[in-house]
């Protein structure tokens, strides 16, 4: 029971070391488990366990007998409608990313779909067709294809043979490649690797994602204007694009730009009614529908194909196709396409599952969902669609297109929803798909750009980021870069990485600081933030506010040094010297001792302060001093003042409460500082650490008998009560500390050597 | 003044939050350096400045004019004789690894030492040819020369061509790669680069270099027995080679092997003896220079090479060669290689040097190093050199061989001894190297085997670092394994890339723990760790020791809510389902309240604690709890009892002291789980943090209507002094806070909703 005393912080306790402290409150013995009781509890096998499993593969059987039929269903149906007319859009436009007729996106739409729905954790994303991949997707058909090519048809001119790859083998290679990304993604899975998306942080997401965006408007420009833009691949084939376009900019395609233009003003100015007047609108107006079907019935009419010369849909194939058969050797060329493509998928998936999973609150599975993603993307593949992701821009028109009141009635049972926006998919599919044959490409293109617009808007995040935090600001403009430059699969990985090494900086220039009391409790503070400080002659108090390991021991170093004014080290070894000299003087009878201190009789010691470094003696000179000398030296009032840099400092305490780890590098550099001042007479406490920091550093070897394990006090406060009262408690006894020694004068033996004799004076306490 | 009272800590001051300790203690206004001023500072120039850097440029200005002639000189000369005699075999040697003749290696003996003498600032590294870059460099070599000749003879057949490649070719690629590892290394010297070095922690480096000589160990074997195993490249080249090496080990030569054997026998032992009785001897026998001069007397003697058909050194140049013309194809050819070669010649160097500079504590120059060696590889490669280091091997030998004695002698001036070294590598090039011309190679392999002992013994590192360091010990095994695998360029990346990742790990699952009061003063410490702990009720004190960004915050909420024993969230959510269900009832006149709470006369609140989840409503629950109610709920006697679980909490301390900074992912993460918990009335204070967290907060907008800046507080226990307070004084006032519902009672409107009636009945206090 703690009984407060008004608002007063009141404590009267003994003041604590750790050992002292150790001593009055025994330590229960715990049982730490050690790495195998984890590995054994993991590894345990239960009915139930076996049972949780089991269910895990198949979120469906969780809730789907939850659905509320009556009150849910019809809003799922709207919301799926709405939701599969732009997954229709969307299908066909990214299909033409990835250099496949049109139609094939439609497969993609349809098959992710179903399969997400029985394994997916998530209740809200929409699987299907990501622009991002189906540009990587397209890069990689192209490189496969044309190499398959070379080999079959045995030609050695790989660029002529480009153009003649059938449509037939772009298919199917890029269908291969989704089955490939798919068992990638599947065998994560099974490995349990899904926790990598932990190191996707959300400064790293939004640069990305705003990355991403920016890759398709330039993906989308071919498309707008009409252009033959050769495929690039990364690093740099963002800019080898755009170069492309600059290059070709005479031969755009007029009417093909003007739509498209036209397309994209009338989407973004109803998007923005949509947005402003949300509240007063009964549901969103579905501006890309009207709009599909205003241009397709136009293009038609006017046959604009043949008019223009404008680029269309053409050909839309009815119903599915046979699964494919996959090629092996396609699957070793494409590996290391797969692995980016499969990753960024996932990555994108699982960033814009898990904000609806905070939002909403329930549980998603990093694991289960890439083996939803895995599968889905297998039977896609089998079915010659290509690999998908969920579509920020889909997810985002789900939310934009309806409204507050949709919204609600989609958010919980969206994978119901999400049944029948493949339903309407399907229906495309299998029935009503001739109708989009006249559809512009360059409409399809600007319905995608539309979508674009929020996430562009994600450059407003740096002013914000950089106010904020600056490592988070400096973790969007890298990833940002890095998915621009080295495009998108090399470009996350180098983000992740930089990423991880911010963490690294943050810590590698820790802030210390030197403390003060501030108003003479137990309160210490920055020196330098109060004017009111108190600091007790003689003591510093400094803190290091993070960990310390191999690449900040030097700065710890340099900075306490900087804190203390002087390198204990070259003390050390300025008194060695001296010490020396003392002895050679004493031996050749040159030196004299008075009740004042030494006289120094002959002009033996000269300043020689010069930087030449005796390293001869180098080793001897960082040993303790060894005073086997009758006498003790004080270094402080040491009359020949030539060689030995006075040290008023007799205690440094390190604040270490702040000092979550160290590690073994870091270790020996601290331990060789300590010595170095507890070689100079100053004593060093380390207070404030965790308990098993000492334990760690006493299985380290870290203690001998200069450094001891008596040095580690519970608080700053206690520390410097311990020293305040040693220093007081030694004025009462005979010593030679500061201030102290023109009390005592020495009587010279007749041998030469020095005896000491007691001071009758009254010591004047001076604490 | 803090005036000791005993050994007692004895406070008296008022209960301080952070704002009332602003309050009492005003910060003095501090201007902080923003990155501008600092850059500012950076680029100042001054003529003092610009003198020290020129002098900085050429450290030999400053430690030359100091050098004590009569007292260092002698032992410089013989410790320069010893190193020198090694350096001459090692130079033989290691150029048997780039694939060129011998004699080229004394030229990378020669040149590097001389130019290493005017610009380095270690003052005791041997620098000059080290196996592992002479293996890389070989490697290098090969592909780069057999990609040369075949684009000259322009034949298509690669591989033979490669076998008619000349050594005058190979010598020339060398030199040629060798000068642009130079100008790679004086590029990041300009560019102060060299700070990358302190990536570099001991266990990383003790796991490189000891990959490293298993590296040189397999690329010896094959001198040894003396087969032809073709050149492999990185990763996996070290099993390749083995793999050669067993599949040819029928066609060994069987003296060369019986030879090197010997040699290696009989060096061991005596180096043991060496090591054992060294303060015994007067200078260590110098094995290696005596097992050569018999070796090439037996060779020369019963002519080994025809007879026994051995290959030997062979034909000597003599004297030195003009310089190369560096050729611009092979500069676009070998960056990537060059690239690898520059930086682990660095590492390894710098590695070396930074060992001795901390045990002889003289400042090493990182970025000086840089230029120096930059400089050294491209004298040495433009006169047909190749690239070196330091020789690990060479170093330890010099003090091995040295002893104590000469060890202490040669310390600070070795470089002066260095030049001796160069004189007798200088002899051997222009005079005496035809002397060595029937030398076994396998000889060469031999001694150059003997030095690794000392490197293959830091397998033993693992186990000690496995007791101190889980970590560390991760990082000796992991580069290694890296290193072997990857090869040293590429493994080094890794290692240094896993190292950094090892931070991140040791950050991201902290050891959490809830803490109490031990002693019933300020102290508190982990609840499980002592017996005798009070903690007050409703009251958890939790502690995460360490900083808390985008990979650990779920992590962070995770071990919260295992603390305090239940998810906030639900919390809220059932309750504010809960709400309406009473609302609903309320209004339907089903619900009475009587002096006992409520009285339920109608069953319409049953149990539905299913896992369905009412997303239509998700955000609404979300919020905080409104009580548009006219009373207040006691969710802790709410008497229906079928939905809402107790929550006996209603305080909760965040003991931040460890936490060294929060990302802007954490800080977003954070502020939802104080949210959760303050919308639940459980009261939430953060402790022990830094000034200057509080305002990072406040600039992220961390701070509204429900998470304010009052929740700040000094230490734990002026928070649970707070606490303490709070809830005393609370009870002499109305409220319906704990257990304390039953003093008042409700009074029914005529129109159904609720007024509270003051109770009469003195309020007994309970704490």
């Amino acid at each position: 029971m703690i009984e407060p005393i008004g608002n007063q912080y009141v404590v009267a306790r003994p003041v604590y070391s750790v050992n002292t402290f150790a001593e009055e409150h025994k330590k229960k013995d715990r049982y730490h488990k050690t790495f195998l009781d984890h590995l054994k509890h993991c590894c345990r096998c239960s009915p139930q366990k076996a049972k949780k499993i089991a269910l895990s593969l198949f979120p469906i059987a969780s809730w789907l007998p939850a659905y509320q039929l009556q009150k849910w269903l019809l809003s799922d149906i709207v919301s799926g409608i709405s939701t599969g007319l732009v997954a229709v859009l969307q299908g066909l436009a990214f299909a033409l990313l990835v250099n496949i007729p049109p139609s094939y996106g439609l497969y993609a739409a349809f098959f992710p779909v179903i399969v997400y729905l029985f394994f997916g954790t998530s209740r809200h994303i929409s699987v299907g067709p990501f622009p991002v991949l189906s540009m990587m997707l397209g890069l990689a058909v192209e490189n496969v294809a044309s190499t398959l090519h070379v080999t079959t048809t045995n030609s050695s001119d790989s660029t002529v043979s480009n153009a003649s790859v059938s449509m037939e083998e772009k298919v199917t290679v890029a269908a291969t490649i989704t089955i490939l990304c798919g068992l990638i993604q599947l065998i994560m899975g099974v490995l349990q690797i899904g926790f990598v998306v932990i190191y996707l942080s959300e400064s790293l997401i939004s640069g990305f994602t705003t990355a991403a965006a920016v890759h398709v408007l330039v993906s989308q420009l071919k498309f707008m204007l009409q252009l033959t833009v050769p495929p690039h691949t990364d690093p740099f084939s963002i800019f080898k694009v755009l170069q492309s376009i600059v290059t070709q900019i005479k031969d755009t395609n007029i009417p093909d730009l003007v739509t498209s233009l036209i397309i994209l003003v009338i989407v973004s100015a109803v998007k923005e009614v949509n947005q402003r007047f949300k509240a007063k609108l009964p549901v969103p107006i579905p501006i890309e529908f009207i709009m599909t079907v205003i241009a397709t019935g136009v293009s038609y009419g006017f046959d604009f194909q043949h008019r223009f010369n404008v680029s269309v849909v053409g050909t839309m194939q009815k119903g599915f196709q046979p699964p494919i058969e996959p090629n092996v050797m396609i699957f070793t060329r494409a590996i290391g396409d797969s692995f980016g493509i499969a990753i960024v998928g996932f990555a994108v998936a699982f960033s814009v599952a898990s904000v609806y999973s905070l939002k909403h609150d329930y549980p998603i599975n990093g694991n289960q969902e890439l083996l939803a993603f895995g599968l889905c993307n297998i039977v896609t593949g089998a079915f010659r669609g290509f690999a998908g992701s969920t579509a920020l821009s889909r997810s985002a028109l789900r939310r934009g297109t309806g409204g507050k009141k949709i919204q609600e009635s989609t958010g919980g049972k969206t994978q119901i929803a999400s049944f029948f926006s493949a339903l309407i998919v399907l229906i495309v599919i299998v029935g009503i798909g001739f109708l989009l044959e006249p559809l512009q490409k360059s409409v399809l293109a600007a319905l995608a750009l539309g979508n674009l617009k929020g996430m562009l808007m994600q450059f407003s995040e740096i002013g914000r980021l950089w106010r904020k935090d600056k490592y988070d600001c400096l973790i969007w403009i890298m990833t940002f870069i890095f998915a621009i430059v080295l495009g998108l699969g090399l470009g996350l990985a180098a983000s992740v990485a930089f990423q991880l090494l911010t963490i690294v900086f943050r810590t590698q220039f820790p802030k210390c600081s030197t403390l003060a009391n501030v108003g003479r409790s137990n309160i210490y503070k920055n020196k330098k933030d109060y004017s009111d400080m108190y600091e007790p002659e003689g003591v510093k108090i400094f803190r290091c506010p993070s960990p310390i390991y191999f690449a900040n021991i030097r700065f710890f170093k340099q900075k306490l040094i900087d804190a203390v004014g002087f390198s204990p080290l070259r003390i050390l070894r300025k008194r060695n010297k001296t010490l020396k000299k003392i002895k050679k003087l004493l031996n050749e009878g040159l030196l004299q001792v008075t009740p004042e201190g030494f006289l120094c009789i002959a002009d033996g010691i000269k300043d020689s302060d010069s930087e030449e470094v005796d390293n001869n003696q180098v080793e001897e000179l960082h040993q303790p001093i060894t005073t086997d000398l009758p006498f003790q030296i004080d270094w402080n009032t040491y009359p020949l003042k030539v060689l030995v840099p006075q040290v008023t400092l007799h205690s440094l305490i390190l604040d270490f409460s702040a000092v979550s780890f160290l590690d073994v590098s870091s270790m020996r550099g601290l331990k060789t500082i300590l010595q170095e001042f507890i070689r100079i007479e100053v004593d060093v406490y380390i207070v404030g650490t965790d308990d098993d920091f000492m334990e760690k550093l006493a299985r380290c070897e870290f203690f001998d008998d200069e450094v001891k394990d008596t040095i580690f006090f519970l608080t700053i406060h206690d520390a410097i009560l311990h020293i305040l009262m040693k220093k007081d408690y030694s004025t009462s006894k005979f010593n030679f500390s500061q201030k102290k020694e023109k009390d005592f004068d020495f009587a010279i033996n007749t041998n030469g050597s020095l005896r000491h004799r007691e001071c009758q004076v009254p010591v004047e306490t001076k604490f």
